[in-house]
Formats: structure tokens, C-alpha cells, sequence
């Protein structure tokens, strides 16, 4: 299909379509004629994630082209690939942070081997310290009710990994961390309201 | 403590705290002069909160207003402010959207009433577009292994507020859904870490 058939097919403007091009996020279609390039299904589908990341997900365009690097890059290592994702989601902390002490505190209390340098580490940091900012309560109890209930949904996400390629299983966990977390959300605040009405 | 003490004790540079009076988000100290206003422990306590908001879950200040505005209204139905409060996080989406069918499918499957009027409802539809757009898997099978997931968690985490005031209540539901968020996604991007790494 041409440039305005992708368009159309995506329900994304020409112009938005030309600046994934330019910015490296879209490969260019097979060119056919001076003027003309040819695009297919697997462009239709890149301008797809793109809108997921972008719209739904709310992710600014630097964090989206982080998370296409790490997905479009053949060798990368599951871990160090996730790691990476993590890192272009919410909250965007440094990382190492100077001190991690809470959310070591939390790892040791789960007893979990606690990475300074996993950004997701540094993310949890800044979750506590906001709770902390808040008034908000935190302590080991409330940390295991959280984990208990994570925990075993991550396994069952992460289960279809170990039929993958590696280059599929760094595709579906980042992708699927970034994509999920939103449904999650969506889901909570649903049961909140469910159990708030039967008050 | 005076406007300088209460930007040391909070962190937080004069000016930021004056732009927040302005905005009317943190009440003026009581007038000690002409020049100078005194401010306690419960300033200290909003600045936090506004930083916890702004700074770790990264809202827009509009959004920011308008959870404060949820909490400070005195005879706020809980239902009603958990929904404007559900409203002002993210993904930002019209509601009702024209259509949210996914949403109401994925409801009726869990056997819970849809109502296409209350914000979470949308933002479920919206996120479960964006995996169909990225080419994520979303069926009844999977809805009700997040939905599993997240119903305990919630009962859990609203079973104080049986014994709280309706406006504590209030509080603590729309507070503690926006900021418990973070902890969620930061402890299940460490768990599909440990998991991975087990792989």
C-alpha cells in the first residue's frame, strides 16, 4: 500500500506517519518509483505499537523510540533487554538513586535479592518515598500483601517466554510489561469501586 | 515556621511554594505582619503530598488541583470521589467513550456490572486497545487472571475504610489509588526480573 493507504489503514495523519520516518521509528517502505514507496503489514503494525506506546500508554516519543531500539535489536539479553524497558516507564528516576534504603529494606523484608542498578529497584524507591510524602502507609505487612499479589500474576505472564526466541521473549516482556501495567491499573480501580459500592 | 523554613523543611524552592498559594493548591499561613505569614506542620504535610503527586507519579498540575479539590471537599460522596479521582490519573480518556466494548465484554466475562459512565471504565477500553494495537494477547481467560490479582489486593487495601469519617475515607481511597500505583508496577517489573532470570 502507498503512504496514504498506511494512513488510512492506521487512522494516523500522513504527516505523523513521515515523522516516524524521519525519526527512524518507521522503516521506509520499498521504493517503487521516484516518488513512491510500497509499505505492508508489518508497517501497519509498527505504526500500531507505536499508537499503543504513545496514546494509551502516554509515553513521550524519546521513551518510545527506547523501547524500539530494544526490541528491534537482535542480540539482546532478556534481563539487560527488560532492564532497559523498564527504565523508559514511569517514574523516571536515576538510577543507581543515591540511596535505594527503603526499597532495600522492602527487598530484604520479601526476601528478594535486592539490584540497586535494576532500574525498576530505583522506581520502587521513589513509590515509597511518595507513599512517605503523603502519609500514606508502608511497612513489611503491606509490601508482602503487594507482593503476594504481583508475584504470581509475573509468573503466569512470563510463563509462553520459555517456548520463545529470545528475540520474541524480549519483544512480549517489554512490550508486555509496558502494555499490561495499564490494564492493571484499570482493573484495581474497577474493584475499588466494585467493594466501595457494597460498603 | 515562616515561607523560607517551611522551603527547607519541605525541600522545595520558595518560589514553587509561592506559585502553589497562588494556585490556590496550599492554603495561605496566617498573617503574623504586614509581610510574613507563620505555617504549620499541616503545610508541610500538603507540600509533601503535592510533591508526591507532581514528582513521583509525574501528574500534570491540573490533575493535581483537581484530586485536591476531591480530598478538601467535606460532604464528598466516596463513590463519586473515587471516580473524579480515577479520572484524573492516567490514560486521559473522554468518558463515556463512544463505544467501550471491549471494556463491557471483559466485564461481563468477570461477572461484574459495567458502567461505561465510570472513569475506570474507559481507561480499561483504552487499554485494552493498546495491546490490540502492539498484537497482545487480551481474552476472558487472561482478564480473569488479572482480575484475580487485583480483587483481593483491593479488598485488602479498602478494609480500613470501614472504620474511617466519610471524608477520611475519601482521603485515602483517592490518595491511595494514585499513589499505590507506582509500588504495583514498580514490585511486578522486580518480580518479571527474578522470574527471567530463573528462566
Amino acid at each position: 500500500m502507498r503512504i496514504s493507504e498506511l494512513a488510512t489503514a492506521s487512522g494516523v495523519p500522513i504527516a505523523t506517519l513521515k515523522f516516524y520516518l524521519r525519526e527512524g521509528m518507521l522503516e521506509r517502505g520499498t521504493v517503487t518509483a521516484a516518488t513512491r514507496a510500497e509499505y505492508g503489514p508489518e508497517h501497519l503494525e509498527r505504526v500500531g505499537l507505536i499508537g499503543a506506546l504513545t496514546g494509551v500508554r502516554g509515553l513521550p516519543l524519546a521513551k518510545v523510540r527506547e523501547i524500539l531500539a530494544i526490541i528491534d535489536e537482535p542480540d539482546a539479553d532478556l534481563v539487560a533487554a527488560m532492564g532497559h524497558g523498564v527504565a523508559a516507564l514511569p517514574p523516571y528516576v536515576e538510577t543507581p538513586t543515591v540511596t535505594s534504603e527503603r526499597a532495600a529494606s522492602t527487598a530484604r523484608a520479601l526476601g528478594i535479592e535486592f539490584d540497586p542498578e535494576y532500574p525498576a529497584s530505583a522506581q520502587l524507591e521513589a513509590a515509597i518515598e511518595g507513599l512517605e510524602r503523603a502519609g500514606l502507609a508502608w511497612d513489611d505487612d503491606i509490601a508482602r500483601r503487594y507482593w503476594d499479589a504481583v508475584l504470581p500474576l509475573a509468573r503466569e505472564e512470563l510463563a509462553p517466554v520459555s517456548s520463545m526466541s529470545d528475540r520474541e521473549a524480549v519483544a512480549y516482556a517489554v512490550l508486555g510489561t509496558a502494555l499490561y501495567e495499564p490494564v492493571i491499573l484499570a482493573l484495581r480501580r474497577l474493584a475499588h469501586r466494585r467493594l466501595a459500592e457494597d460498603r
